[in-house]
């Protein structure tokens, strides 16, 4: 298997003031390809750590990718570096970047300075690859031993913007195996526990498989299901019967079969259907209603909502009965039936869901800390649901959010079920 | 200067699954002690890759910071490695984590495990850290010549929230030079206006103080003002100069002075004055609601709010006149003023917010993508104003609601102002 590593160069990175997300982007595209990425590794503009760290990487690698370190400021070295490290003396400059420079800067109204014809100046033992996205050339590097290096910008959109013809230079220069991926997304159960549940079939899994647990506040766990090497159809045959065999296991806890999100999918339940969506939120203050409207085209299905942080806002805007309240207690079942009902009704959508809980900090006997119950409403009656929690606000505002909007994806499923039944 | 090192374990990050923020974070806290990040390193789940990658990294560094591969299920082998490294061939179980494992699993409603039990086991030759807010334990390795191998878990959150922990071991164990920060939290200038506009203070700067940019989408740029070395009382002494030299020429955009967020400032202006908030929410969905709501404590001024996603429940809800949209266009002032206005009359708040605008994707010549209208509603009348941002929706919602969190601190301050004068 072709093993890769990924290298930035830059103290910005190192120091913490941006986050890495090029390396990412670009494993995913290995990936893809068959090819394993076996390190991601940040290091600083000094020359000296860039060409004996890429060294060590070439060493043990066959492909390295680098991005970052080609700007035209001075604390970019990246160049002389690679110039140092493949024994390189002679300079050549690159014209139809250089025409492509001229463009970029021509457009922003600026004038061509030294240092910006210098970015379309390369060593001679590389091969240039043009940036059409911006000043600085890419570059290939193959040795005679059948490795490459890739010099690529660290801007962001500019890396992304070059990857393919990156990619398409690693095709053309290397026999590539496969590495399938699937992902399943559940929601409902801990990490743990659903190790548990499934280690039979993980434990059976043939040794060309392997299962990893990606556990998120807002998605839930995300299993991932790898297969290497072998023939890509037969591997995804193989790969979907495990998938099929797991289902029998968790198939209740599966929302998606592709990296997703629970709010995705309620788009993908209702987008098309006609039927719409509204929200009555307490304790989770709005985060519902963010994260329905974070999906494009939201407006489809989703009216809107009431936030009723306040007891009164309860009682004035949802039509929540006072004494309820005080009978049974803002947090309660009967509360959260109430206001899924109320938004419901002043809004007049198909399906509403609520919340009203306690986040945190604060709690008392009946309620800890962590404690919420959700409503979700729609044409087959109301039904609600404990859950309890632990004690970190955030978290917990999260918690509620991703429970509440699961609820209501399986809801709207049986829904679907039942309406199709009496149909 | 102490030299540190950054790993994160775990394939997830390797195949571009996820993105790797706790480098990040880290870094930046390391960075606050003066200690110089050399790497950061992302490695597989493979027990020789940790062994061997962990050890080069001990050799060129003081202190390795590993995050990751401590999770309950079989794809994490960390800790297993790490015996490995430091010869460690004996295990030791940590009670105190067991108890917090205990109480974590039983919030949850869950059995304890022994894939659970054995999070609290760690090699013997370790000094334990507590995690409070997980369930793998926390470990320190610290060798006979002075380095030091800190392994913490990967879930971002509770990295973050072990941090402190780990840092107060750092300090601990190395005698740190003294480095003063100060943070400046600034809102309504880009980055790079920022920085033209105060340059001339900028150069200005003895040459032991250091200035620094982060910018953020929902907290602005935050300025740091770092002071290097010297006598601690002088340096603070130092640093208040320069500071206030700063606000002469920025102080309108400063809102803190500490590392903090809008909807924080605003609960400082609210609480304790009986005065309180709402919002109505069209295009941001919910986020100002959550943003506000985020700040422990936010009943006492938060009423709550109404996202009216659709049209028509900005008419039935907020009482929002149809005419009124049809005339000027859901996107207008009229419409956010109108907005702000009905809200505040619906849940008799102090003050209230709204937005309407266009997220994306989509817009038009009147409105491009990434259009807002704000409007801020109290006691001296409703004000409103425009914002214009670019094509991308997430970061969009976040702009609009940062926007309108800055305008609602402004009316609040303003008012408070007017209100003094009157009587």
């Amino acid at each position: 298997m072709i093993k890769a590593s990924i290298c930035t160069i830059g103290d910005e990175i190192l120091i913490g003031q941006i986050v890495d997300t090029n390396s990412s982007m670009i494993s995913s595209k290995l990936g893809e390809l068959g090819i394993e990425v076996s390190r991601m590794l940040s290091i600083s503009d000094g020359h000296d750590d860039i060409v004996g760290s890429l060294r060590e990487e070439m060493e043990s690698n066959d492909i390295v990718i680098v991005t970052g370190g080609l700007g035209p400021t001075k604390d970019d070295i990246t160049k002389p570096a690679l110039a140092d490290l493949f024994g390189c003396r002679e300079w050549k400059t690159v014209d139809a970047q250089l025409e492509i420079i001229r463009e970029i800067l021509h457009s922003r109204g600026l004038d061509m300075l030294d240092i910006n014809m210098d970015q379309a100046r390369v060593p001679a033992c590389c091969e240039p690859i043009l940036n059409h996205y911006g000043t600085a050339t890419i570059m290939a590097f193959h040795t005679t031993e059948g490795k490459s290096l890739y010099s690529m910008p660290g801007v962001p959109h500019e890396t992304m913007n070059a990857l393919p013809d990156v990619i398409a230079d690693i095709k053309a220069h290397y026999p590539l195996g496969n590495i399938l991926h699937r992902t399943i997304m559940t929601y409902g159960m801990a990490e743990s526990a659903l190790s548990k549940l499934i280690a039979p079939w993980e434990d059976a899994l043939p040794q060309d498989m392997h299962l990893a647990y990606l556990p998120n506040t807002l998605t839930g766990v995300r299993l991932r299901l790898s297969v290497k090497g072998g023939d890509a159809e037969d591997s995804s045959r193989r790969a979907d019967a495990q998938i099929a065999a797991l289902k029998e296991i968790i198939g209740d806890l599966i929302y998606s079969e592709c990296d997703d999100t629970l709010e995705n999918t309620i788009g993908r339940l209702l987008r098309g259907s006609g039927k719409t969506v509204s929200a009555a939120e307490s304790c989770t203050g709005g985060m519902i209603s963010h994260l329905l409207t974070c999906v494009p085209g939201a407006s489809e299905y989703y009216f809107g909502g009431v936030c009723s942080y306040a007891v009164a806002v309860k009682e004035s805007v949802l039509g929540v009965d006072s004494k309820l309240i005080e009978e049974r207690g803002v947090v309660s079942s009967e509360v959260a039936a109430a206001m899924a009902e109320g938004v419901r009704k002043l809004t007049g959508s198909t399906y509403s869901v609520s919340t009203t809980g306690l986040a945190g900090p604060g709690g008392d006997d009946k309620n800890p800390e962590g404690t919420v119950w959700i409503g979700v409403s729609g044409p087959h009656g109301t039904i609600t649901a404990r859950r309890q929690y632990h004690n970190d606000r955030e978290r917990n505002i999260e918690r509620f959010s991703a429970s509440a909007l699961d609820l209501l994806r399986r809801y709207i499923i049986e829904d679907g079920e039942k309406s199709a039944f009496a149909a």
